[in-house]
């Protein structure tokens, strides 16, 4: 049997989203089969820069405004400090040659990894599947999640 | 052997308990095993909105009345703004049926999932027996967990 | 096959910090082999109080002098209240004779824990080996973790 890790990326801060594709693609090119399930902020992570859909409800549409999606908007959890600390970090990676998110998420997709975005979080942002970048494989519930993560040896939650 | 999840539940977060709340619940439905140990800020999701004991300590009293418990008190992580946020991303779930934390737990109870309150973290906070609610089913420790997780196909920290 | 446990550790919360600790130390201590793997903010609890090797880069040496290390700097991620929080939790545990995470980093290593420093992150940070505190075993990359967790029937991501 294929060894198998599941990942869930539940927040949108730079340094966790960081962790869990520098994880999935190095277990992905040591030929470990890779799932990632985003949910709740993590969704974020997944959204087109520009919001296509257009929410009927007008409170939705303000939260959307204001919980912005786009895999370059990412955040530091620590030292943010009105993106000083955020652009800094982003440089010493740039110096290490280290990959941006957007970059290791067109990696991620290269290795075969498998992109599955929260039906729920979805629907309790009010997000259509147009406003979620090309590279998502799949839009699913917890039940994929489950059935997927039964069956792998490691299963993370970030 | 009977499939086993085993969730840590570490923080009172609106958000992550209701993440906590979906993958229990919906392994439960499944037929999975699950087993949620509730520690740290968790254990208040567990916490009864009336604290009943009086601790001794005067300065673990005033912690107590800072650090206030009850599943209906549970902010986001995110856009709390003073109560706004929390107060919409409630609406939005109550518009999707989604059902509350309160409502989980009960849910949960019904569906047969172990409920467990990290004793540890009892005795850290000052916290007893009666100030949890009844849906508790067993006061235990690291040990506990461990043995449990140890049998499990999926083992979460959220 | 003896049972493993492998802990990622994230953050450098004092309250995560002592749940990673508490649950290492009770494995090991039931038999169970245990491996922790310090990442990101989670590597300031394996730094040395005073910084050793110094940076070339400035803004590296700006950012080390924010981002300071040191098991007995941790903060709680809740609470901290300008350290008033922190304190009075600190003073809790010892009362209840619970060891600091000072404390607990020896007492792991006494109990055989494998105790391992992530070296990209070391790098994005700008440390060197001699920044570390001598209880660290290994400085090793993802490879090393996902070989270590594709054997171990618990792995947490804290």
């Amino acid at each position: 049997m294929k060894d198998k890790l599941t990942l869930i990326i539940f927040s949108d801060n730079l340094d966790r989203a960081l962790a869990a594709f520098n994880l999935a693609t190095g277990a992905a090119s040591m030929g470990i089969d890779v799932s990632m399930f985003f949910t709740f902020w993590g969704l974020n992570i997944l959204r087109k820069k520009k919001e296509i859909s257009k929410s009927k409800n007008f409170i939705k549409r303000i939260f959307k405004k204001i919980n912005r999606g786009g895999a370059d908007r990412l955040k530091l959890s620590k030292f943010h400090m009105f993106g000083i600390g955020t652009f800094l970090m982003k440089n010493f990676m740039k110096e290490l040659n280290i990959p941006s998110i957007k970059e290791m998420i067109s990696l991620a997709k290269n290795l075969g990894i498998n992109i599955i975005a929260c039906n729920t979080t979805m629907e309790i942002m009010g997000l259509k599947k147009e406003d979620l970048i090309s590279e998502v494989d799949e839009i699913a519930g917890v039940a994929t999640y489950l059935s997927k993560a039964k069956d792998s040896r490691i299963n993370l939650f970030i």
